[in-house]
């Protein structure tokens, strides 16, 4: 699976000590853009270009709480692909491995003006089928 | 179900102009902490006591986007209730009753230092039974 | 001045157990913009015609944590006016009327694409002059 | 000066379509908490024995904007030093070395319980004493 290193700042805390909840949504953003990236396609490139990506589904289950100060990673793969349509498998894990979190999240390609449906250009869906379940 | 006005901030605003997806599971947890509040149970009082309510489970579908300056509602109800894990339905809506999203999030009862599982009273348990399914 | 209730979050919370700093920037805008809504300037309107009004300086003095569940309020007046740059001063202060922080934020009126200065046009320099010091 | 690269976000952007400004706060915090890992304090450790670091006083000039994908550095160096208080100073620029925004910092010691005033070591202050205007 594609692989970053999360940067973890004082600001992802909360009161209970540990990684505020959403955050772990952020993590996956950065898991799947940098997956993205690495596939030849810039995210932010697109965004310029009036192609969006807003998120449709997102899961997450928590495991073990991450502290301020844990060497720990994103783990993202590429589970659909469809013309419309992308959906990412994550997992967090710490330096010695422990599992964090699972995730999942579906993201639909649509024009940044109106939020309506764009279909992706078909040289870059078979471009990702390619990274299905591995990078 | 319970409903509780969103204060939505400039900061909760993303470059895709719209709320940033990460937020509504922070949208989440305003209701499900104003139903405990309704029903009974100040959950900072449990933490001032030594039981926290770590999310184990969150899924949220996201069906049209928020923009700020938009007045948005959280709903939420009590799906599930055990003795130690409890489950809430919630949908964001607009003023004029669109559904923006929808999610689920369960929460854990565990003791604040160790993060280990802790039975709630049996007598906390049998009042959310009361508020299943609406409040 | 000008007064708004916070609607603090979990979220706001950092691990020290208390609103984690930097959000009571956020606290500061949403009295800004509150202030210019009551003058009969929409921010949001002025964006969507393609003015913004980053902010060009802020501070910011710490006097008392704030904790969840207190009950706060920020106070907001405006301090200066000209044509290219607005300045604002803040108070936090809780129910009781601890003060908690005090602040204060100089914005400027640019072109939204751009990022260049834009002149505010005089009839609203002459609106703001009107409240300063007190709303 | 001690120099970090930022690790930007898109949950670090706003609608205007650039790096919010209070999270330039986080970055001067990721700065000095960086430089005091270098002077051999680690802050985290701090916390578990009982001492914490709260803000004290904070000001940022905002020059540039900052687009995500951008890549920028903060550099930090400490200004003043006493027993109670730490006063650093933050610099961000991008890769051409342009200057985005210019910030000061003080911390104060404090104990985590309390919140009320801790002198810190002498020792530890006659270290940092050393890493005035330059690490």
């Amino acid at each position: 699976m594609y692989k970053i290193k999360l940067h973890l700042r004082y600001a992802d805390t909360d009161q209970m000590g540990v990684i505020y909840h959403p955050n772990y949504l952020t993590f996956y953003e950065l898991g799947r853009t940098g997956l993205l990236n690495e596939v030849g396609y810039d995210y932010l490139e697109f965004e310029k270009q009036g192609t969006i990506f807003p998120v449709r589904e997102v899961s997450s289950t928590y495991l073990k709480s991450i502290r301020l100060g844990e060497t720990c990673y994103v783990y993202t793969k590429l589970l659909k692909v469809s013309r419309v349509k992308l959906t990412f498998y994550h997992e967090v894990r710490n330096e010695e491995g422990d599992l964090k979190s699972t995730g999942q999240t579906s993201i639909v390609s649509v024009n940044a003006k109106t939020f309506l449906p764009m279909r992706m250009p078909e040289e870059m869906t078979v471009e990702f089928e390619k990274y299905k379940d591995g990078v």
